[in-house]
């Protein structure tokens, strides 16, 4: 039903008038520079996958630290990733030209076209996702050999399918650092030089860079974005099949409802985005205010439904603890609706933080700069503590309301992990319009319509500002909670490479013996020594925090670097061809595409690469502790570092819209200067290592799940 | 020993000439300034002291729920800490002026007499440190009845004398953090309206906010320092005693000798640094490389020498497993000198990372920020590694050669904290003396001495600031692992409570049963459910993460808060009284002064505050392992963060002095505008946020220690 609704609105969207011919001219300048860059991405890609695929065939079918369906999963799920991407940007590419056409119309026309592309991705996403999780499923059911065992073999079918993630993750980190690469280095090349030193307007066709900078959008927030929610939204429901099937393992029938229960839900969550979609419309003349609220409409009709779908879902299904389950579901759309909030309170200009920052802007860029980082560091609490609680909610709601069941009640984190997603249909459906409706206003620009085109473009354009606050609420939220979930099942995967290394038994401290098929998860934190004063856990969670620091570190200054080699070119087309500026010649558009095209390629490997071999090396040199030492450290201090770097970037930039709308002296006073190099300083922060940030510390989970075998083998030697 | 040194070198210093009548006044106005600060303050504290220790009483002699000792250890803990920094201070503000009337004879005798004012600091701080612990150790031994169970008796006192840290750190917190926004406000209100507004030099006695500026340098500087440090140093050595004592509850003899080894170290480690305070001399037209090898001889044989002292005291004591725990001392000595070093080489002018900084000043404010803050976030990388190989090296040695020899292996953390800190009395030397040398050019400048003293007192300065990024790789280093042994000993204190409260038997899972004066460490874990997957850890950690950033974000806003109100109080003076810029008036010094004192007062009490209800709340909630989980989160977090702040800020600052040096257009180029913001932005993170995150997790560390028994009645509940 997803691919069929997203096919059905991509041949609508295709219908609308793709206007003049420099508005196509336009627009095929965006649609060649992006997909330039996606060839080249998957260039890259499909070497570093081959390489690892390679690897991964050796230690599976060489070595036997793998399952044997590690090489297909692991290409296959970078595939899907990577199909949704494209899917989404080459409707976005489209869309951009045809919802500045449709502006000349009205404002309905206008966000129906790019709301309605925006719905391609997100059910793109969503049907993929769950249509692969599914049929990976089925396809292990059928050729699992049959055992005495059921309840066992349902969770190594489970725990087999979860390697499907990392192949997701690998495919999201490169597009979310690469795409957030690529865009911030044409965005900050673009402002330095055209904005700042030649003085020209935004998206001013002058501006070699102006193409670039459009790509980056699409880039950066549609195909970044949306493998990003991919892998989230897979990496969610992987991960509550396998916490479902080893919680209910003694008992076959409630474990199949448990592994059955999260895909049920993520299919009625699409049904419900696909009326949400459909429920979005509004009329000529509408303010901000009631754009708001149809965007809202949408959202809201989804999640209510869902709370009493999923309700009804669990109870027709007769599922054990069928309402603390619920209550899960309940709490991640909840805790995921609250962190959004509260990511809208953080970074937008109605309330005091942001107007804090644009009045600081008035001494100086200093000021702007210390109160943006201090609002950021402020607005981590909120998150953190509604995150935390919604964690110990689900936790203790689906355990049967018994701290000490820990599967059942990890089962429950993970299954509120999918609940907060199982609207992802329309929320990313709101998140992707955004980059759209930008595309659009600089599409109108360029191609000179007038002034009420780009006001309406604008409109839409600011209303997304607001719906990506909300979409990042999710995104942070699941990315949370999802690892804690990936975490746990990481300690399934590892009983299964004891059991299949002829470790039946566990020998607890004091002498008592455990089966290892009947064991615990408290039993394999006591036999490991996963306790947070082993000083391997210790020393490994520092490494995990450092990791977030580091990673940021890396994708902050590699914008930097990007950054500088676009102004070396912009400024080298202005000083060696004149006429640019004075409008007599066309500026090279595609140098600087490939400028930011090869740069991200460059800058994207070594972070990708440390945090593929960080768990690898953690793995060897300080065994099961350390790797979960190094994921929760990394989990706890990336989460609230993402929060710090997502808000700050956001408030800042808002802080210099609302000066721009004419507080504290308005455009090109001192203040809005100074805002403007706030802003630039947020760019990398909430585009490049925010977002990224999310997708590194999943990425390390799914990388120690798919090492457990060989992790489990140093353990043994 | 130490004392009687302090008294020495003090005595000397009083006696070298105070220079001219003007020299005097300014001066003068110093050290009314600081002592008007120090008293405001004191009297803060002594309200908050009064009010926590009547808390405490209640809870100790009303509801039995703390030990009777705590109203005085507390309150000990404070006076003493505040009392270093009493003479430290005055110590400083004295030699400001004899230091620059001493430049004017030569180098050697500026270096004298600011040197030795620094080891009056230094040795005041060991020498009470030492002197308290050891005596409130022959108090409690004196004093406690006696018992058939000697081992159990000495692990009762030295987790009573535990208490004594709790006091040493609330006042270091409100010093650090007190001290940091003073002399930030007052560095930033006076850089921004003097140098950018007004065009005025730095040190300029036209600028009202100039003394100010000089009072923070003691403040901040040296009073908040000493306060840190003397509570580091104090807290390694109780942690030790406290781990010791558990360690080796069934050998009482050995027990002793774990006991009494931190101690005899750090008393060895006070003569080593008196004479390593002898060793610091040099001679006129000494080039900075010849001041930095004078310094490094003063620290070099100290270090040298404690590594041979230690050992052959481990060995005189026949110590069990004396070269264990030697190379734990041995580690911790290599881990801090190995920090410092990192610090010097992400934050020296004469390494690339701050040359990068400087290289992209270039592109403005912007592009400097954006490097800095990537430096910063990519400077964690070594210390924390080294940090973590360190902690599991001191406790694979110290266990000997068994990880799952917890309590030893945490001893030899703690005593690795104690070897870091061993020879502090020198090395807190070289680092107060920093502030002391640039007060005394601050002197020099508004008495009008030639530019040759001006030099001479500059060459110190520039020497302090590398001296500085040794004294906080020590600082840093050994807040990690002091925090660590604190939230060992935490469990220690734990299992008293559980004693008092009549449990003493732990119920392991699977029916096991262990006496609760037996237990091990291991058991604690088990019985407490302190594993990484349970969600009361989880959100526990979740919420010691975010404390590291709300606790950043709190103290720079009040930085950027308090900067405002100096502003707004520079720019009235200037308006009111025009003769102050012609130099025919005299600026209202006091004022800007008040302004200071009373903003640090009103800011510093929400975060300390903050930090101290977080582990009772957390504890009440969450309980024991949610306690345990808060410790290690905020440690892991406001570890690296710190780390981040201090670094990023330090290369911002020698950046900025890179370029004034001449490269990049040197001074007022574009690319110094950009550094000087750069420099503004790094202040509050280097001098306020960072070097307080080093004291919150410690002081988070002890508040948990006090609570334990408020804790552990809950848990009973």
């Amino acid at each position: 039903m997803a691919l069929f609704f997203a096919w059905k609105f991509y041949g609508e969207m295709l219908a609308w008038d793709e206007g003049d011919e420099l508005m196509r001219k336009i627009a095929g300048h965006v649609r060649d520079g992006a997909m330039a860059y996606l060839r080249q991405q998957y260039k890259v890609m499909l070497l570093v996958f081959v390489v690892l695929a390679g690897l991964f065939a050796w230690l599976a079918y060489g070595m036997n630290l793998q399952t044997h369906w590690l090489p297909y999963t692991f290409l296959c799920g970078g595939f899907f990733s990577a199909l949704a991407g494209y899917f989404g940007m080459r409707t976005a590419t489209a869309a951009a030209s045809r919802t500045a056409a449709a502006a000349r119309q009205s404002l309905p026309a206008a966000l129906q076209v790019s709301f309605r592309s925006g719905a391609v991705m997100g059910l793109v996403v969503v049907g993929l996702g769950l249509g692969n999780v599914a049929a990976w499923f089925v396809l292990a059911d059928l050729l699992m050999p049959a055992s005495a065992d059921a309840g066992g073999r349902m969770v190594l079918i489970t725990t087999t399918i979860l390697t499907f993630g990392m192949g997701a993750s690998l495919q999201a980190l490169f597009s979310r650092v690469g795409g957030g690469i690529y865009t911030k280095a044409a965005d900050v090349g673009a402002d330095l030089v055209g904005k700042v030193e030649a003085g020209i307007p935004e998206d001013d066709p002058r501006n070699p860079a102006v193409i670039a900078d459009n790509v980056g959008d699409n880039v950066g927030d549609v195909a970044g974005m949306g493998a990003d929610l991919f892998e989230s939204y897979c990496g969610s429901i992987l991960a509550a099949c396998a916490l479902g099937a080893a919680a209910f393992v003694a008992t076959p029938d409630a474990q199949l409802k448990a592994i059955v229960a999260p895909m049920a839900i993520a299919g009625i969550g699409i049904m419900l985005s696909i009326i949400g979609v459909f429920a979005v419309k509004t009329e000529e003349g509408a303010d901000q205010h009631m754009l708001l609220a149809a965007l809202g409409r949408g959202i809201h009709i989804s999640a209510i439904f869902i709370v009493l779908a999923s309700g009804l879902l669990l109870w027709l299904l007769d599922m054990p603890n069928a309402m603390g389950v619920w209550g899960a579901v309940v709490t991640g759309l909840v805790t995921g609706i609250i962190v959004g909030r509260a990511t809208e309170y953080s970074t937008a200009t109605t309330f005091k933080p942001t107007q804090h920052i644009a009045a600081q802007a008035e001494g100086g860029p200093a000021t702007v700069i210390i109160a943006g980082v201090g609002v950021g560091m402020l607005s981590t609490a909120i998150p953190v503590l509604v995150v935390g609680a919604g964690t110990l909610l689900a936790f203790f709601l689906a355990s049967g309301l018994d701290f000490a069941n820990m599967t059942q009640g990890l089962y429950g984190v993970a299954i509120a992990a999918v609940g907060m997603l199982s609207t992802l249909g329309v929320t990313l459906a709101s998140d992707a319009y955004g980059p759209i409706a930008d595309n659009a206003g600089g599409n109108a620009e360029m191609a000179g319509l007038g002034p009420e085109v780009r006001n309406r473009t604008d409109a839409l354009d600011s209303l997304g500002n607001t719906t990506a606050a909300t979409g990042k609420g999710f995104a942070i939220g699941s990315a949370a909670l999802t690892a804690l979930a990936l975490t746990a099942s990481y300690l399934e995967v590892v009983r299964f490479e004891l059991l299949k290394n002829g470790i039946d038994q566990l020998a607890l401290p004091g002498g008592q013996m455990v089966a290892t098929a009947q064991a615990q998860l408290a039993d394999f934190m006591i036999y490991f020594n996963i306790t947070l004063l082993n000083p391997k856990v210790l020393a490994a969670m520092f490494v995990g925090s450092m990791m977030a620091f580091v990673f940021s570190g890396l994708t902050i200054m590699a914008v930097g670097r990007a950054a500088g080699m676009m102004v070396e070119e912009v400024r080298r087309q202005f000083r060696e061809t004149p006429g640019i500026l004075e409008g007599k010649a066309e500026p090279d558009y595609a140098r600087c595409v490939a400028i930011s095209t090869v740069g991200a390629q460059r800058e994207m490997l070594f972070p990708s690469i440390l945090a593929v071999l960080t768990p690898v090396l953690t793995g060897a040199l300080l065994g099961v502790a350390g790797v979960v030492g190094l994921l929760t450290g990394g989990l706890s201090a990336g989460f609230v570092l993402a929060i710090f770097l997502s808000n700050s970037g956001g408030a800042w930039d808002n802080a210099k819209k609302y000066i721009e709308s004419g507080r504290h002296g308005g455009k090109n006073s001192l203040a809005h200067r100074a805002s403007v190099i706030g802003d630039t300083v947020g760019d990398p922060f909430k585009d490049t290592s925010g977002p990224s940030l999310n997708i590194l510390i999943k990425l390390m989970s799914t990388v120690a799940i798919i090492m457990a075998g060989v992790t489990v083998s140093f353990h043994l030697m």
